[in-house]
């Protein structure tokens, strides 16, 4: 069994167009979860740029490179933790922009993960990534990530947690929807059924407030392996939630049901690929 | 777009052991829901045995094939209209035992579908079925079907939407969970994002009561394509809800954004064939 994680996400509102601002404003984040004893910390989608981009020259005006100093400090604030943060902005790669996630350990930039599925407007602006998700090794457990629209396909998830991530790490940026027939954010229960159907851990941190008229839902969640919401976010924005990892690993639900040798891909592979040729 | 649908899912206990009084209340089920308005009536799963079977024998005594005189009642409730009733039932296969389906429109039997995913002691006296679950063509829309822990398995429901199915009726028997975190049923969150993530309209008939010591969850629900919970059931155990069930073809869920053609099968379908060989 891994050590016991503290995982963390931090709902913030960033400061549209403002990296400045955004980069004090996910350090000092980062600062605080650590204070709180918080070990693999998640922020919002788009953290270090905000969200409601009209021109391409907005988005280029906040992109950065993983070189970056912002990472750095997010490495600084981890100083002395085996843990991660795993954070959102806007990259930058030759002509190309991307909506990626950064995974940063105290020793620097790990991994970062450029989004694969892009949703609405994103798709005026960016470069959809081409590869699968990292999974980022650490002493509490093997961290993957998702990020926003990602989680609308089962199968990211699916795919993450067979090649053996023990938590999702869910940077976002919900849209506030509305909600005819129920409270929870359907992303929410989107994020939850990731996790019980998968049996792994999944950390969302949603942004909060508005702009330009557009709100964000406030749905960050800390989600077990039952896809239950076990922490939500406190008036300063912070869930945290104590998790051991590993146990994501336990898939015999049963003396005889496994998560995943149940599965029947003779069934369905097919289909899917045949799908994917259309 | 299709005619509208009356779906109905009836939620009603099934007498342990008792054929004969499980095609009386099945029979009597259809009827009223047929008398209440309904086009399309999901029944429990093995609705003609009840669930908590102790030896092989039990299970025999409820055992029947798609010839059994259960079906053309199920049918002649349905005389003059062009719809379906999906129940559950224990089906006797040679040496082999099935938890099936039946498909049954006016007309008599058009499909059966055996259980692909067997949960627990069910892999006692079962054998999972071997072939993908059917669809079945009606002038309200397509309809396919799942049976209860199928709906554990993501690639199911997904499968069943892109080979054409509109609505997703599911027998069910639920065994009454914990609920530590929330009051939902995690079932049906389960259904909800099968029905969200894939646009298509769900139907779960879940059973009532208690076998045995074992209480269901009586989680019955009709289910939209947006996975809101449009119906519970009501004191009798009807949820009836009119569906445009073809309105789940419209899967263009923003000017750039499809449910479909949006996955990007290369990221993911090697994982799962790799498991598959495993």
């Amino acid at each position: 069994m891994t050590a016991p994680a503290h995982v963390a996400v931090v709902q913030v509102a960033p400061r549209l167009l403002d990296l400045d601002a955004n980069v004090k404003l996910t350090v000092s984040a980062v600062e605080t979860a650590r204070e709180r004893g918080a070990d693999i910390i998640v922020l919002p989608e788009l953290s270090l740029s905000g969200y409601m981009f009209e021109t391409i020259d907005e988005v280029r005006s906040c992109a950065v490179t993983a070189t970056h100093p912002v990472f750095a400090r997010w490495a600084q604030a981890l100083a002395g933790s085996p843990g991660l943060v795993v954070g959102g902005f806007v990259e930058r790669s030759g002509a190309d922009l991307h909506i990626s996630a950064a995974l940063v350990s105290a020793a620097g930039v790990q991994a970062v993960y450029r989004k694969t599925h892009l949703w609405n407007r994103e798709k005026r602006f960016f470069t959809a990534g081409v590869d699968a998700p990292p999974i980022v090794d650490t002493c509490f457990g093997r961290v993957g990530v998702l990020i926003c629209y990602d989680l609308e396909f089962p199968e990211m998830a699916r795919s993450l947690a067979i090649r053996g991530a023990d938590l999702i790490a869910v940077p976002t940026n919900w849209a506030l929807d509305a909600r005819p027939y129920g409270d929870e954010p359907p992303q929410v229960m989107l994020a939850r059924a990731a996790a019980r159907t998968n049996h792994v851990y999944v950390a969302c941190a949603d942004r909060s407030g508005r702009e330009r008229g557009q709100e964000f839902t406030g749905g960050s969640a800390v989600i077990d392996t039952a896809g239950w919401v076990l922490e939500r976010p406190d008036a300063q924005g912070f869930a945290i939630a104590p998790l051991s990892l590993s146990t994501a690993r336990e898939r015999q639900i049963s003396r005889v049901n496994h998560v995943f040798d149940d599965r029947r891909p003779e069934l369905y592979t097919g289909v899917f690929e045949a799908l994917g040729t259309v």
